[in-house]
């Protein structure tokens, strides 16, 4: 049975939507893409209001299509199979999208603030995965917000956006031309500047942890660069079990989540 | 400059590697194929013996091949441009490619033995991505073995392999039918069975724990089943922060690392 409020979605904003693959039209619309029932799901759940989702659109017959226009009418669109191949980032697409609004920058720059605060920055985290991974764990261990350098991977890239399972909205986010000023900046509001790295100590010789924090995620091969470790106030690794180590080094959004428990939870 | 032992593959073993891309021709051939340099390349420098390697696969043209053949004579071939594509799992694919042969499936199954021993189990965690991961940290924290459940995601499927950074050698890991009777068999052996769930109290609320344990991690979306949880001797949970939580849980190689950190370091 067809639902009478579900249309073809058609070619002007089909074109429109298949753009937002590349960042500089995701950030020149202020929109993203998400794909897979699960994903669109847990960003509808979590939009702070209705204007934040833009469209969602099904493959023609997929009857999620009809479920999902009873809570959002006049947002829910059909797509034939061939744009669903175009449109999917996966060689095996789900047939289900969402087009969602990005945050608004303004709202962004993290503004300081009395009493507890954890923020977390990104120096050139690559693999979307990873940024995704970490902004769920943020949102997680309560996180005020999310800092990501120019050469961290975008956290509205598609496979960012599935991995942070419906947290992009959880907690705001911005991107800096460059990670060191907005560290001062924050070092001069009173955060303390603790940053993962292999040359650093083991965080478990610290009892306690400062009350507003900063934790800086390096490069997953080179780690963070030497001006961001230059005007860190303490460099922690987290040690491995034994003598020597089995493997080269911790995922970067792993030893993320190690660090940020410690620091977060009281 | 073409180096002279460098060969090209040739049909019979292209289409036996390209084989290679599903589970049941990996088990059936007892190989395994890992793509990319980085991997590649983690892959060369732990395997215990040079026999571990089958071949290096390389496009025509690339430079890294003869570097790799100076260290593995014989075993280096090259690749058509065409062929590279069709090897690939990646739309983009990086030219390089290796043969490994897999854990030998004797040596595999825990044995247990004396004093301290830490083990993960997987009750089927579906994404390979998280499988890798988790194989990585249990390197890093020296665990003894990874146990996976018939419908965990496999270990060798390549996308395993990229996140597992060459920690595929480091341990021993093997696949059950049934993960009960294995954890009964454990527990019978002295092993204390912790599982990872929601319902579970506090993981910070235990201040020691014991010397020989295993830590069970469950399905991203389903967590662990009915059966193994009512076998575990102790349910945990990592707590968000705050009152409410902004996301649904972690991801389950997130939560699997901060619980192997605090039960596996000293």
């Amino acid at each position: 049975m067809r639902h009478s409020g579900v249309q073809p979605l058609g070619g002007a904003k089909f074109k429109l939507y298949c753009k937002l693959q590349q960042k500089k039209y995701r950030d020149g619309e202020g929109l993203f893409l998400a794909e897979g029932l699960r994903t669109v799901r847990e960003l509808c759940g979590s939009i702070p209001d209705g204007n934040m989702l833009q469209a969602l659109l099904f493959r023609e017959g997929e009857p999620e299509a009809a479920v999902f226009d009873r809570t959002f009418p006049g947002k829910v669109f059909t797509l034939t199979r061939k744009e669903c191949a175009r449109l999917a980032e996966t060689a095996t697409p789900s047939g289900i999208f969402g087009v969602f609004r990005q945050q608004p920058a303004s709202a962004s720059r993290f503004a300081g603030g009395e009493g507890n605060s954890f923020l977390v920055a990104l120096d050139d985290v690559q693999d979307p995965g990873n940024v995704g991974t970490i902004l769920r764990t943020a949102a997680w261990f309560g996180a005020s917000a999310l800092i990501c350098s120019t050469g961290t991977a975008d956290r509205y890239n598609p496979k960012a956006v599935r991995s942070s399972a419906g947290s992009i909205f959880a907690l705001p986010h911005y991107g800096v031309a460059s990670l060191e000023p907005e560290l001062r900046r924050l070092a001069d509001e009173g955060f303390f500047i603790v940053t993962s790295s292999l040359d650093g100590r083991d965080f478990r010789e610290f009892a306690s942890w400062p009350e507003k924090l900063v934790l800086v995620i390096g490069n997953e091969a080179n780690g963070v660069s030497p001006a961001v470790q230059a005007l860190s106030h303490r460099l922690v690794k987290i040690p491995h079990a034994g003598k020597t180590s089995r493997v080269e080094s911790l995922n970067a959004s792993v030893s993320a989540a190690i660090l940020m428990e410690r620091m977060a939870l009281k």
